[in-house]
């Protein structure tokens, strides 16, 4: 197949980790005879450095006009003190807008090589495989009115009937692929906006009778990933609770550097690793590029639909932590690899 | 001296661990020649049953002309289907807002008896020893508009600088008492009442040099409490996040049963243990009234200027841990006692 996808690297390690991602794209590309035209866009701190603008239209514009997009990563001190409109996040959020995605999932699976590396007891996270369904595309984040004067600061919890039944879908969707039981987050016991999800989920559930539901309030939640994470299958919660518990779960898988993400629903498809831009990282090939060399196997599988390449892809990434290899922050056993032997040894692994 | 308490006991296991509590206390009064004049009143679910009410004008108006409330715990699956006013929550929410308490001090700190029974590795979660700052009075929980239609659930995050301020004092002023250093936790890079709330914080402490001050965002600190808890000294935060943060830190201490609260800053100031009402363990004697009793330490230190008091109360509970005797959630080596035993155990050690 022909696909063309948007290369938007961003900030700090995010072109360290987009490289090693494209190289492994490109061999997939080779060995299944596929063409992927890749094109590089900036966005981010980057965009604002090269224009002034965090999402310049043209890269908005190349995004819409591709089959998915590849992101590193956004994000920068030096750009703290920026108003809203000039800081490196806007970028990905104006871009997640203005590819209508909203549905962020966000999994979260301990793999055994790793166990040992998570903060938690081994007995405890042993066996973590989570998959949290992150709403995207509204809540705090974009809802209106929001403004800021020297005297207050407002932004606004709202959603619609319609923006919780989508998101709801696709988790049901998503449980059906995994082990079938949804548990949707909120703060129904005092939020109004929580009282409207837990609703429109329960109504939701009708369609899935063979998936199980169940509701945890956030702070609950907040407990349960760490006491019993293995408990999980599919998450499903709101943009800015997503935002922290997914946050959460991944520390405690041991592989942070290593979690991918996809963000559906939209005109076109997003994909990213669930890690920031480490700037104190950038430049010393030390980043871990597997979270983003597994957000490119996502790609294949759910923007292309090429789910053979997606599992290999996948499997190859495995294979090169089984043999005991990896980047820095991974505990591995046998050899520590910079940025570029990790994405080569993923390639060779292929 | 002579105080009246008002103590509202709750639903679930709150009746039994305010017994303990309250136990204790008379003890502190016979010790030392004071007078603690106790008047119990219907609180949450318990007062629904009683008056159809979650939390009656006569509760309110004893609490207001009290020295110090005494709560246990609100919440029972039973009233989840009720509407926002008849939620035992909600008779918590308008007592907090009844008294204009505004701080909300969580202390989460690893007892060294109990770092075996957290879920995080012990060399990790050692020497852990927070304090919570949880801004109680604004912010999603209160802030207006707010609504809820078959179609549309709406609420706001809105900050005024005033309410900042407050309690961001009320922060700088307990890392004094501490190891003088404040992390104040937001979401800047995307919310404006966020930025708001930055902007405050550091203005503030201007006025407080020799506290050290950083901020996080709040999915970092989601990961930071689990990757490196002992690294904090006071985390300040708005009410939502800190409803979250508060809760996942406290998990980890291997005690959530341990831990005491008390809101300040208002007319009278409210202590409760960070626990729920846990229904299914109510009125079997296993509950764990450690918290509660601590929190009436918190009492006797905050609301009663009973410094030594407050101290011998705490050092009882700690002896009686100490000595490897607890209820059966802490991981204790020698004796598991029954809520009422180890209130007693308490009691003996003063
Ligand atoms: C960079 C930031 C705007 C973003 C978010 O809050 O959504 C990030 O934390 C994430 O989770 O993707
Ligand atoms: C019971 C509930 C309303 C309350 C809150 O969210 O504040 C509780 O979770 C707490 O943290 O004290």
């Amino acid at each position: 197949m022909k696909a063309r996808i948007a290369v938007l690297p961003g900030d700090g390690i995010g072109p360290e980790v987009v490289r090693e991602a494209l190289g492994c794209l490109d061999r997939i590309a080779d060995l299944g005879g596929h063409t992927f035209v890749c094109q590089a866009l900036p966005v981010g701190g980057a965009a604002l450095d090269a224009c002034g603008d965090p999402l310049p239209a043209s890269t908005l514009e190349a995004c819409l006009a591709s089959d998915a997009v590849l992101l590193g990563a956004v994000g920068h001190p030096r750009f703290d003190a920026n108003p809203n409109p000039l800081k490196p996040e806007t970028g990905l959020l104006r871009l997640r807008a203005g590819l209508g995605v909203y549905a962020n999932l966000r999994p979260a699976f301990v793999h055994p090589m790793l166990a040992g590396a998570s903060p938690l007891r081994e007995e405890i996270v042993r066996g973590t495989d989570m998959m949290i369904v992150r709403e995207l595309a509204g809540g705090l984040y974009f809802a209106e009115p929001r403004s800021l004067t020297a005297e207050r600061g407002v932004n606004t919890l709202a959603y619609a009937r319609f923006e919780v039944e989508r998101i709801a879908r696709a988790a049901f969707e998503a449980a059906r692929g995994r082990r079938r039981r949804v548990t949707s987050v909120d703060k129904a016991n005092v939020l109004e906006s929580s009282q409207l999800w837990r609703t429109v989920v329960k109504e939701v559930a009708a369609d899935y009778p063979d998936v199980a539901l169940d509701h945890l309030y956030v702070d609950a939640c907040a407990m349960a990933i760490v006491t019993r994470p293995a408990s999980f299958d599919v998450i499903l919660t709101d943009n800015m609770f997503g935002d922290i518990l997914s946050d959460e779960a991944s520390v405690l898988t041991g592989g942070l550097g290593m979690l991918p993400s996809a963000s559906l629903g939209g005109a076109v498809a997003l994909f990213e690793p669930v890690h920031g831009s480490a700037p104190d990282l950038a430049g010393q090939d030390v980043a871990n590029p597997f979270g983003a060399i597994l957000s490119a196997a996502m790609l294949l599988r759910h923007a292309l639909g090429l789910a053979a390449e997606a599992a290999a892809l996948e499997a190859a990434v495995y294979d090169v932590l089984a043999s005991g290899r990896g980047t820095r922050d991974l505990a591995v056993p046998r050899a520590t690899l910079g940025t570029a032997e990790a994405g080569e040894a993923v390639r060779a692994a292929l």
